[in-house]
């Protein structure tokens, strides 16, 4: 086995909207079995700290005990600079979903110089399309017919293909960008919100399906900070050119 | 993704002595995420079919009905022809250790037509060199410091790399050798141990350590029924010899 170079301290698992504290407790123990050391929850269901510790086990409990509990998912995201969202459902209006081990090389070198969260949803209907908005990317772990994924489980094997994905190629000499923050992005979105029903683009009726259309291909060019304030530039001169003209 | 074109039919997941019903139930969950439908267990120290259901979901009960349960390793492994032991340690005298991706598709490739057990060990201790004994060989799943993995993450792992495996190259045409059986494996050694015993080749209180270290090897031989056979007409005749000098 190979010495693993690099490190995950920009890595943290956020947990939405989680069920079961026995989970919660799972999954950080998973996440630590696997070398990644921070766990958020936004608007956990039962947060029983006992029962949390009972399924972390004692080497885990830290990651408990130093978990950040939200009761807003943008929030708990907003600092983060790419976000991951895993779902097993295919439905329309979905982006096109890479397994895990596609993604695992490109999460790690962005983790280099970015904090990443890799977004989970709740056990019984996981990730919504609302919540998915917040995603850089959305991804979809394999599996036979029966395709219902215990959410520690889901959560292992994430974290498993990061750790095999150090394993086999540390690339902390390749380049990886700073992107802007999720607290940036939606600042932007909401600029773009307004200056483009200013100028009449979306319909105000139809303004959430039009922006999530935008947001659909923003989201994947990986905007830096400074290109979110270009693009907060060009919103505000839009106004102005209504407003003038 | 690919189509799945192999059947696991032959694998089975084998629980040898765990501690906990739920991890039980669990791990049948998993095994029927990944497409496996067998699992057994040996001596469990709670078979609480209740516990067990509960985490295994309604999908996954038909495993937990359907699971045999044995009181004796040897006897729940005696059908199989290729068995593969996880362990998490290192220890000394043990076989040179394999990631489960490295075997994935070793172990698929096996499975078109022999028998293969996915054998782990109890929660608290995994397997001991006694049950390694059984085995053709040993994997050991990658983590960060904190090692120790709940039993069914680590099943879990395990059958997620062995659909990758299918996903990724389906192989039905390679040539795959039927091999013995575990059963004939045992009788085999049995013989053996009484034969270089006789011949004085084994002294009788170092027997164990002499008699596995042959084990050692042959256990990677992949030996076929017909060879097994090959091997007890020889030590037949070496007793024959031993008798008859």
């Amino acid at each position: 086995m190979k010495t693993i170079k690099t490190n995950l301290a920009n890595l943290a698992i956020v947990l939405h909207k989680p069920r079961y504290p026995e989970n919660i407790g799972a999954a950080a123990r998973c996440a630590l079995n696997m070398g990644i050391s921070k766990i958020m929850a936004v608007s956990p269901a039962n947060p029983d700290r006992e029962k949390m510790l009972k399924m972390a086990t004692h080497e885990a409990a830290g990651l408990i005990e130093n978990m950040e509990i939200y009761d807003n998912l943008a929030a708990a995201l907003a600092p983060f600079q790419y976000i991951v969202g895993t779902t097993a459902r295919l439905g329309r209006h979905r982006q096109a979903l890479e397994t895990p081990r596609e993604l695992a090389g490109c999460i790690v070198d962005l983790s280099q110089n970015n904090r990443v969260a890799l977004l989970f949803g709740p056990e019984n209907t996981g990730l919504s399309n609302e919540d998915l908005k917040y995603c850089h990317i959305v991804t979809t772990i394999p599996t036979a017919n029966f395709a219902s994924l215990n959410l520690a489980q889901a959560v292992m094997i994430v974290c498993y293909e990061l750790l095999m994905a150090r394993m086999e190629a540390p690339s902390q000499d390749r380049f990886t960008p700073h992107l802007a923050t999720s607290a940036e992005l939606e600042g932007m979105y909401a600029d773009l919100r307004e200056a483009l029903l200013t100028i009449g683009f979306l319909k105000s009726e139809e303004q959430e399906y039009g922006l999530n259309q935008v947001r659909a291909f923003l989201s994947r060019v990986k905007l830096l900070s400074r290109e979110t304030q270009l693009m907060r530039g060009l919103c505000r001169q839009l106004k102005w050119f209504k407003k003038n003209s």
